[in-house]
């Protein structure tokens, strides 16, 4: 177990929502607080809200030409501008230029950055990876503050793989995921799960800007290893869907042999992997088109050191 | 009560998905069926799969420019083509081509087209009104085989409107609304329930086109009077969501003062009208743009003739 980390207070804040455009609870959200700031200020921050991806948000698309949360890649983000770059490229280049450059001492601390999704993932906190203790920090923070949502952290970037996403152009990023929410609703109680979730992670900076020590834990991670895709026929279509005894079961340990698709005339088709595994983003709308039926993930334990901030 | 109603037999039926792109079992379901045309045939009657917005159903959006449920018109029908006809108004038309024309001889007898809907619908069978004793016979048989799916019969045209919908193009016509499923994903238990349904419906028209007699009944429709738009702020954006006390309660009887909106900031505000009623369609991704929060529908109950094929 490493020693205490020490950081710089977190003072420059974003909250990202409508990142995805018919995720509506981020796009609620961040139109809310554009007229009612003064509810994402903390004695020792005030973050600023951010409509990610307007063009799609006022469309209700997930994305207008190209998937704005994969386009913050730093091949993307420095290639020169084209006339030919899809309206995503030129907002994830202009997000890049207001809070980042990404990597440089000038970006934001920290970027919160609001999604949904179809699949019955509950409060989902997602990471890039598990080794930035202010980011660990702020999950479990809302974990041990709201036990009753059972939040759980998922780690999507694979080691040796670039980022993609909006908030890795901070110092620090932090996904809500929150679901199920069909595209396009906003359902009350996901929009006040997701509202508490942002109060508490902007106390937990407030706390940690304030000098306050946060001890050393363990925590459970659900680290992405590999994704299925829906069985297909020749022509390329769907030929059977996910199985009822799947569905909604985000998170619960899959076992080889356990049904996982059913084809149109009753067939159903059992997981061939090797070993139990958790599935995650079940049925998720948006993973169609990526060819996901869905993602897999490893349960793994991590160590996160002490965290404090530094005093100069 | 009327004495029995004599009809022709139906022997040109078409069962239509994908009239809105994102409605996914009507999308999968079609595609199934191209295939495996067999699984629609029953003795006396082999019916047509018909994909209605191909253009739609490959993007995966309810429509690429005009919602195609709303180009039935006899107005856009019969109006002359024009270059900037919308690609739904051209689709409109082909189809009317293929299955009408609307209102003549040679029109289809009987269109099925399948929907989804985000709300808590379960199974809703649609008429456009409550005259025609094929489609309400139709209806009562469903509801009959099937009582654990509960199904309910809404009634969506107002006295004196014309129809829009893709079924008006037949003689008869009955729209299957099935959910809470988000768009863009496939669930297999509202899959399934809807083959069962489109599969018992063609074995009405079998049992109707062989001579059984179907007799004279009375049944509960739900018919729309009304509908309301969310709470907006000066600026036109909403200002408040659905109250949890009402997500999902798709008919159930709603009373004045019962709460139906619920702010960011907490405020609850009550149903304002002046008699109970039922609310449908409740917080349907798909009508935010229409402006309609939820439908009002009266619960009125019909008296249906009997009904048998005619024999010259």
């Amino acid at each position: 177990m490493p020693g205490t980390v020490y950081v710089d207070p977190l003072h420059r804040v974003a909250v990202a929502g409508g990142t995805h455009g018919n995720e509506m609870s981020g796009v609620f959200l961040v139109k809310h607080w554009l007229k009612h700031s003064s509810q994402l200020e903390r004695d020792t921050v005030s973050a600023v809200p951010l409509l990610s991806n307007p063009k799609a948000s006022e469309k209700g698309v997930r994305y207008y030409e190209k998937d704005l949360n994969r386009c913050f890649t730093l091949d993307i983000l420095s290639a020169p501008d084209s006339p030919d770059d899809p309206y995503e490229v030129l907002r994830a280049k202009e997000i890049n230029r207001l809070l980042g450059p990404r990597g440089s001492a000038n970006a934001y601390d920290m970027i919160l950055d609001l999604h949904n999704t179809t699949s019955n993932m509950g409060v989902c906190l997602i990471v890039s990876r598990v080794h930035n203790a202010v980011e660990m920090h702020a999950c479990q923070y809302i974990q041990t503050h709201l036990p009753h949502y059972n939040p759980r952290i998922y780690v999507y970037a694979k080691p040796g793989t670039d980022l993609y996403s909006v908030d890795s152009v901070a110092k620090c990023g932090l996904g809500f995921e929150l679901g199920p929410q069909p595209q396009g609703v906003v359902r009350a109680d996901i929009l006040q799960k997701m509202k508490t979730v942002i109060e508490m992670t902007l106390d937990f900076i407030n706390h940690l800007n304030k000098g306050m020590e946060f001890p050393a834990f363990e925590t459970d991670t659900y680290q992405c290893s590999g994704q299925v895709d829906f069985p297909r026929s020749s022509d390329g279509e769907i030929s059977a869907v996910i199985h009822p005894s799947l569905q909604d079961k985000d998170f619960s340990l899959l076992h080889p042999g356990d049904l996982i698709f059913l084809t149109l005339d009753g067939q159903s088709i059992p997981y061939s992997g090797e070993k139990p595994i958790y599935p995650v983003f079940i049925n998720e709308a948006a993973y169609y088109e990526k060819k996901i039926a869905f993602i897999l993930a490893e349960k793994i334990r991590v160590s996160v050191p002490a965290l404090r901030r530094q005093t100069h």
